[in-house]
């Protein structure tokens, strides 16, 4: 650890902006920082980052690739891989990063979906540190939980390197749109995110007996004729409609001919199953018009809070040095 | 006119993706040009164009400047402006202009926007034609009409180059994003459009007694700091409350530090002011936070009926040459 650093001190990541089209989280990071007041830290040392500085510059959601798609052993550790979005990742690793020149144990990465996710969380896999911190939001906040994982099509996600992180998802706004509602629930998740590690460090993290989680099944994309033009929309009885139980024939799609297109499960789906990112707009190029989940309550387990409190504890740092060499 | 054509007809151009991120009037002409039933066009002769091919390919508003605001004499009239929209306009025009390759006498331009305009229509300046296809479609479907003039900043709309012509404008959807709601509410207002358009041809237009238009009089940005840089966003009581009105002191932006701005009308201003495009997405690189209007029931003059016959007649070509030269 750098020489003049306090001791044990919890180090948290905040990241607005890792595509530069959602506004919402670059305004707040632009807010935190002229009036640091505005933030509560909960004693934390919070480091407030913009993800995509190019992207966020230009109004896109990236330059060369998705960021958020771009956190890949074969990009990151390769200097070789000169995109944009490659050279970023490297560069908030090395800055930021775990093993970066000022490190951070924690990333909490603030999104804005078009889809009407409300106030959501998005957890990659089952990291314990992971699972207990969205635990922790959600029994304070009720919010959702989207566990993204097995979903060899969609990987690379910021959070994932480091050793605890999540997205803060919020929505619908369209790209583009700072609204106040928005910003308002972001701030919200992320100051509940900062109180549970707060709470965590403190031995208090108060985490409620259990997780609900809606788990990546698969992702659908509209109905498309051969030369790969979709032919259907999503169905007006289901669009804006993300967390919301979906049944074999339910409205699915609308075609072209205005037929219905109902849900058709496929062997071994469960017998419901809960869309969500229903109709974002930048998935569109990813073939996604909507993810299916399944809805699970998870009982919370005592080595989720454990492996969270080796993070946030004082002497964390040593713990997951320890831990990662073991 | 080129030989081999119908004596009379009346051809009408309607455009999609005049902004290449508006992607509801995008989809709908493909499917119209696929399922050529599934547009109602009343005998009309109806050209579908898409506005942008180059934007709607990048997913983006524009390439090298705002298609829909590219049209003035100074670009189109000058082959030495080469940028692309300069070029396209040019183009739409030399192909559909009323004196291009296939002339069409009436040009409707289908937007869509991330503020909540509900199925609206935007009419430029006082043609009395404009004027009377627009009373006809709000005698139909009630929709509210936005009347822009007298706004120097903002100019060069494609609808202005045509004898007669009008944006139907349809939010909220975010950008990138189609929906059935938006693509259905788009599809009837045109087709009661080609509706007014085919009853005035055959000598029932059937306006009504009076337009109610909201007139423009002029756009506010949110307040900024000396840098340029936002210091407050819309009120979140007046987000998505297009077409409501607003008098002095109601609620407008809220700060940064949590202080409501009411509005502070102008000397001059009427006493009541009604809000239009609040918060769209593409307007915030243009200064504009929303644009303020005053609500006017006009009655419907019997010069613009026959303005719009002179136009949809089978001889309103003719008569249309001689207006022009007269």
């Amino acid at each position: 650890m750098a020489g003049g650093e306090k001791q044990g001190s919890l180090r948290v990541l905040v990241v607005g902006g890792t595509h530069g089209n959602e506004r919402n989280a670059v305004r707040l990071l632009e807010h935190w920082r002229g009036a640091p007041d505005s933030l509560e830290r909960r004693g934390l040392e919070v480091v407030l980052a913009p993800g995509n500085p190019a992207a966020i510059a230009a109004g896109r959601r990236y330059v060369d690739r998705d960021l958020n798609r771009s956190f890949l052993p074969e990009l990151v550790d390769d200097p070789h891989h000169q995109e944009l979005e490659a050279r970023r990742a490297r560069e908030l690793l090395g800055a930021w990063g775990p093993e970066g020149a000022t490190p951070c144990q924690v990333a909490l990465d603030l999104h804005s979906t078009t889809a009407a996710m409300g106030n959501s969380l998005v957890v990659y896999g089952r990291r314990p540190a992971d699972l207990a911190l969205a635990a922790g939001v959600q029994g304070r906040l009720g919010l959702p939980v989207y566990l993204h994982e097995g979903d060899p099509a969609q990987r690379g996600y910021l959070a994932e390197r480091w050793p605890c992180g999540l997205v803060i998802e919020v929505g619908p706004v369209p790209q583009g749109v700072v609204t106040a509602a928005i910003c308002h629930q972001t701030q919200l998740a992320l100051e509940t995110a900062l109180a549970v590690l707060a709470d965590a460090r403190e031995g208090v993290a108060r985490l409620p007996s259990q997780l609900v989680v809606h788990r990546h099944l698969r992702s659908l994309d509209v109905p498309r004729d051969p030369d790969g033009q979709p032919t259907a929309l999503v169905h007006p009885r289901r669009q804006d409609r993300d967390w919301r139980p979906l049944r074999a024939g339910d409205p699915l799609f609308l075609e072209a001919d205005g037929a219905t297109r109902g849900w058709e499960p496929l062997p071994g789906d469960p017998p419901v199953v809960w869309p969500v990112f229903i109709n974002e707009a930048a998935y569109e190029e990813k073939g996604i018009a909507l993810s299916l989940t399944q809805r699970e309550a998870w009982p919370v387990a005592k080595e989720w809070e454990a492996s969270l409190r080796v993070l946030v504890d004082p002497q964390g740092k040593t713990y997951l040095t320890e831990a990662k060499s073991g």
